[in-house]
């Protein structure tokens, strides 16, 4: 496995590859869902590449950024130990020189559900999985579904923007109490990660509902206010049921849709989704 | 010569290419400037592509969208001539279908000159360019002088997003008289262009200036301002003596500097700018 830390150098590895590659971004700390698509890239291209770097640019001023857990040499293990060919673990500055001033960003898409919390996020998203596709050049790009409107809005990137890779998106990969695996679970206390399973039982709720023929969105929502709303250690920020495809809020459920929810556990804030057929 | 009008036919043809491809993206109604930058990534690359698009998203809603000079039949002969291999002449819908939502935009260096005058023009720009840049893939691109801020725009967009090409500026292409060549000189009457002669001639002067030791920006500008405003058909819309690199106006020319300006001659905008050493 070779670890590059300059774009030139991930740029002069990428030159001598032929064959597919499989590209999985991302902030590192990783845990099962980064492993799971590892192996789905491992499995389906010639070369793994993975990169490791806590975008800044995605954080809020009053964000995480700072405190989000870091464990390089134990992500560099777990990579190695799933085969993948290349790490590129840029630096802060490596990716953001003195005097950075581009930009990509999705409109339309970007600006409810997360982006409404997270003003800015998403710009920041784009932006630096763009940079990514082109210091990395990938065949196929991997992403979880755990952020949902995440892997949306990069597929309406690539796809606006004509660039020449397929974005994968892979299932949420669960706890066996049903929380969805993330970094930021490292935040959760044992009492508030048991009280976070509330979140996927509510998602499974939904489904049971509409998959029983209720088309009814905001009866749906209730039910998962009601559900989640009982746990004294929940705060919800939003509750959706949206089109899968536009993120906009739907009243009837009468198209492929999503249900997501963002909630804090204390200062640790989770999301999570479902698909609704 | 093959002339593919959609993406996937050329990208489909880009893929039967090996060897350095070099592109020159145009708004078609082509002059010698052109001709020259055609004739350039001749000689300079194995495999030459143009493209042929009036960028609508560059044009304000007051501007010259609709009455730019088109004339694709003449354009693809003049391409041909200069032994072009692949011409690129998408349709509006196909470059930007309904919904399209996404945008690449550089910061710091596209509000003052071109981006003062022409809120949104830049934006427009660096979207289409970097998605002809994924469509065609080019090892160079290539561009004219004449639009200096736009070329260091697109520069400083391939750098911060790391796209995998080289930029190549080429020098501004005259008429006899000095009058930089450009598509829209065809909206000029025959008295405002012997009066547009007079742009160069300023320019010159402050090449002149400069070179005799006088680093006092605002000096020079002044002298730019009262030659230009001599000529009755000239209205002046700016006058820059700024930093070659962040195109911030200059008090004293104390590094590399461009004298640049726009100035309407009825209905008809031009620009034009010389290097100040």
């Amino acid at each position: 496995m070779r670890v590059a830390s300059t774009i030139p150098e991930m740029k002069c590895l990428r030159r001598e590859i032929s064959g597919t590659l499989g590209f999985v971004p991302t902030m590192g700390y990783l845990h099962e869902g980064h492993l799971s698509l590892v192996r789905q890239a491992r499995a389906e291209n010639s070369v793994v590449v993975a990169s490791i770097f806590v975008n800044p640019t995605q954080f809020g001023p009053k964000e995480d950024f700072k405190t989000y857990p870091r464990d390089p040499k134990h992500d560099l293990a777990l990579l190695e130990s799933e085969k993948t060919d290349i790490v590129f673990m840029p630096s802060d500055v490596e990716m953001y020189p003195q005097g950075y001033s581009s930009w990509v960003t999705v409109e339309n898409i970007t600006e409810m559900l997360e982006g409404s919390c997270r003003p800015g996020h998403f710009k920041g998203v784009t932006t630096v999985v763009a940079k990514l596709f082109n210091i990395v050049e990938p065949n196929k790009a991997y992403f979880g579904q755990k952020d949902f409107q995440q892997a949306t809005v990069i597929r309406k990137m690539v796809i606006d923007l004509n660039m020449n890779l397929e974005i994968v998106v892979a299932p949420t990969i669960r706890e066996k109490n049903g929380l969805a695996m993330s970094s930021r679970n490292a935040y959760l206390n044992p009492q508030e990660r048991q009280a976070a399973a509330v979140l996927y039982q509510a998602l499974t709720q939904a489904q049971q509902i509409r998959r029983k023929g209720q088309k009814d969105a905001e009866y749906i929502r209730r039910e998962m206010y009601t559900l989640i709303g009982r746990e004294p250690l929940a705060k919800i920020e939003y509750i959706s049921i949206a089109d899968a495809v536009t993120l906009e809020e739907l009243a009837t459920i009468d198209r492929p849709a999503v249900a997501s929810l963002a909630v804090r556990f204390g200062k640790t804030r989770l999301i999570d989704n479902v698909i609704l057929e």
